[in-house]
């Protein structure tokens, strides 16, 4: 991979491999997860979210060497073992191979693949009989078994107390290693039974070893991804410029525009136009919303509310119903009342602003007076005049209103205006604006 | 379609499937056209743009009915039958079908197509002859007639004369509904003439049963129409990302840059450069023009303005020759004059600005009062300095400055400086910045 | 093209056409070159960048009369002749089919093709021995000749002295124009030896005679471009969706997000996130930085710098370590010191920024006064208020403070706190922000 990050920990769809695996085996059923990583390799424990159990191989001495690592592997009647890199392995698939282990009390089942292109893989070799004697390497093949279709994926199911024992016969290879393919030509001179299953679709069986391949399964996933929204009567303009992460739920009679990022667990409701040019990330996002060429991090935008374009919504905000973000707008941790309106540029950080507020162009939240971010809140029917600075901490009352380009460093009561830099206040029997 | 919108109203490429095909009749001279819709579908109505006739399917008992209930079939010595879901059909093909129709003197003469996959279409029977007996549903398909390549692509013609008693002769589906497709049986147990034409583009025959499909088609049409617009002279660097409505005109030698949106019938002149990431909406755009990452909307652009990045251009704007309108600026409603600039963050709003007009950083034009949007004028020559407030409505005159962060209050004759918030007003001999 | 530019002056991933040839010929070694151009084609000087040499062809006779106008072809032993529309030519073959044509001591040495669609190509015509007999092109193709699928590529060795022969015997065609395929013809009527060299990869031959060919050519090259990346650690998200151009360097475990342009020989370094929608034009990014859909122009960022998004970074700007740039701000022509961050909504143009400076949101730099650009210098530590207008020339002393709303019109000492507008000076004894 030419990386400093480990192959296992390259991402997918904007998920780890070695979690997708890991994902596919929980929802197979299965658990305790083992991972046996190199020495030094932190990295692994702060991006698996599950509860896994670490296994350390000090020296890289091959994939038989990994496994023998695993002390407690004769605690178990059977044991699966799945590389790290074929992260688009089903939950489906995991199934059916520990299915017909199981059924058919074989010692090895292990996975095979007609892919369209064999060079670099495996060949699984086989007798008249059909059956399997071993898996050939890549270096190993000669004139007779370079054609062979049949590849190795890299997924087995083993019998732990023949496997615990196998592992010691292995030899190391010409670099040292110990491979764990080795094991299949181990059984079957000891003409121990072994099963395999084919693949129904090779591109699930599909391998990662350069960005190259990394792209190219990302473009596989992509694609099943976007296909399933499709027919869940989703309208996707251009799937190929429609980036959706696997755990993103999206509703009926929603339209995404090309060139949308929708990341890390968005939910979407319907009947919304997200795009184009939108990034939304880990956020919730009602019905009927529109948002264009916008940016969306972690937040929560409840129905009916208009963003950008050009809109910045930034970590932690809520925008309550029938909300209006304009161009050049940006929000930060900042909950922002019903049917309120910010058209055009303006900071709100750290803001609690009430309904039906009206946030005039270049409105500022000074929140920050070079030690520490300071709140500020502007209550109901307000209406904020054009530049505005609200130097926080500060609390507009509701129905105020603030003159253009004041400058408000004092609270303003409720019912008031206030004019001018540094703002006066006046009271005012009704609402009048600037 | 999984959807609350008929069908027929999914759109590809901007338009609405139903009056794509609505376009190519007419197009192909054809005049007037009738939709059966079932009841409570207004939808329709509002979308259809040509004048059509609607007739009442009260129940969806199937496409024989739905023909069934337009009672002035007879008034017409032939009629063409569209399917909603064809919208690729072209102008050319529905008069060839005619053509044929008419030549032949047939009874029936219907549209097929070999397509790349035939799964779930209707296969076209016939006999040793070549004659056309049946369609066979997919439902009623069976090993010998399964691989049937040619299928029906749901356009045909028909003698009206015989049609208006043959429907009467169609029996229900298991399903109680009555299928059109039945009628060919029908017409060729009494021997009646019946005709086809085959697509040479299956392509243009596909239908529509999900958002896959309707995707699909959007690609197709995509392709088709930015290859037209190559082979006319116009770069574009990466059509796959590129998105340009059917209607939309552009002359020679502009370049359109990756991902940009070019829609509802806007007009493009040439050597312009648009893109990367524009979208332009109803807008006509000079000659010379540059836009870069930003968002047009119904306006009118003259030769040789540069906008954005990151402009907002909206609704009922008009640009005259060499305007600059630069990064984070919005312009709305607003009338720009010869040569003037707004290079950073501006908001004119309801605006008319004169020629050779210098809009400083910052400035807005505060149009909204609370109640209703008012009024900005400037005139020849004005220099608006940064941060200047317009409080609309107000005027400032030719030749005439205002101050940094002056909030303008009340109208600036010309050939004066406006200084302070509120602002005053200096009468000034010549003009002086500042 | 249907251009008012000539062909070979078209681009292909940023580069004209001519220019990836001169390009392929000096890596291949060779000098000097010759282009033969129509008259009044001036454009192509101000275009190409190497040391060229020019004849013009005073009229559109042909290529066999374009070689002709080359007077001093004797003074060399042999001549490569290249077409201009042949981008995608590489240096390697180039010096192979030299290399060929010495070896083998041919008089002419012609590169052939297979291509996948040999329609509008000069078909290569050999005899029963293999041996070359002439090209035969679209317009003279017959049944017997249509299918041949050995194609002309149109690169060509000549033994010099033979060519300026034989250029004398060339006879007109129909259209008047004399070709320079026929001095194959004329070559194997004399007996003498042709050799030909074949195309590995006919996509390396491909010509370009429109726009959609030109478009063709783009995406090859751009995955080529972009494949090299992957395998040498770049991790791209979306291939076909990252327009990188060929002098672009970037260096390992770097992320390139969709619809990203990186251009002009831009120089990006390691473990930055790029994208989406970044334009990077000509500049220089170091390690560790995140650039977020924003513009960079002809400007030098630092390591750990954090840019967008939204953001406009202008030529000859220069970021130092640690910078943060945030959404809507513009910086041109600027130099930013370590730890700096303008974090929203600004204007800093021709401004010189120490280290530590905090910028306010809304800070304008009112560089412009009418009729020049000044200069603004902000030193160390300095923490300008929100919505400070910094009226050029003017200077921020160290440790300084503006106030919010202030119009800073005199140059502020150090260690001081400027108020209001235009804004007074005060003294502090330590810093106190506000």
């Amino acid at each position: 991979m030419k990386s400093e990050t480990p192959k296992p920990l390259h991402k997918i769809c904007g998920n780890e491999m070695i979690n997708m695996i890991l994902d596919s085996c929980q929802n197979a059923g299965l658990s305790p997860a083992i991972i046996v990583i190199p020495e030094n390799s932190d990295q692994f424990e702060s991006v698996t979210r599950k509860k896994i159990q670490y296994v350390i191989q000090k020296q890289p001495k091959g994939s038989g060497d990994a496994l023998s690592q695993i002390k407690q592997l004769s605690e178990y009647e059977n044991i699966i073992v799945l590389n790290s890199d074929i992260p688009l392995i089903t939950p489906s698939t995991i199934s059916k191979l520990i299915e017909s282990h199981i059924e058919s009390n074989a010692t090895i089942t292990l996975l095979t693949s007609i892919p369209t292109e064999n060079k670099g893989l495996g060949r699984i070799l086989r007798d008249d009989k059909n059956n399997i004697l071993s898996i050939i390497e890549e270096v190993d093949v000669d004139s007779q078994t370079r054609n062979i279709e049949e590849i190795n994926v890299g997924a087995y199911c083993f019998q732990s107390s023949w496997v615990s024992q196998a592992l010691k016969e292995l030899h190391p290879a010409n670099n040292g290693e110990l491979y764990l393919t080795d094991l299949i030509h181990i059984a079957s001179s000891q003409s121990q039974h072994i099963e395999s299953v084919k693949l129904n679709d090779s591109n699930e069986g599909l391998g990662v070893n350069d960005r190259a391949q990394l792209v190219k399964l990302e473009s596989i996933l992509r694609t099943q991804i976007n296909n399933k929204l499709l027919l869940n009567g989703i309208t996707i303009i251009d799937p190929k410029t429609t980036y959706i992460d696997q755990d993103v739920q999206i509703s009926k009679d929603t339209t995404i525009n090309p060139n949308t990022h929708i990341k890390d667990g968005s939910i979407i409701g319907s009947n919304c136009v997200i795009g184009p040019d939108c990034t939304i990330q880990g956020s919730y996002i009602g019905n009927d919303c529109v948002t264009i060429s916008s940016t969306i991090e972690y937040s929560k935008i409840y129905d009916n509310v208009h963003i950008g374009p050009y809109a910045h919504i930034r970590k932690d905000s809520i925008l309550e119903k029938n909300v209006h973000i304009g161009n050049y707008c940006e929000i930060k941790n900042s909950h922002i009342g019903q049917n309120s309106k910010s058209g055009h540029f303006s900071y709100l950080g750290d803001a609690r602003i009430g309904k039906n507020v009206n946030i005039g162009a270049g409105t500022i939240t000074c929140n920050y007076d070079g030690s520490k971010k300071n709140k500020t809140i502007i209550e109901d029917n307000a209406f904020i005049g054009s530049n505005t600075m609200l130097v926080a901490p500060v609390t507009i009352g509701s129905n105020s209103i603030t003159g253009v380009s004041s400058v408000i460093t004092k609270n303003v009561p409720k019912n008031s205006k206030a004019i001018g830099s540094p703002a006066r206040i006046f009271k005012t029997d009704q609402r009048k604006h600037r």
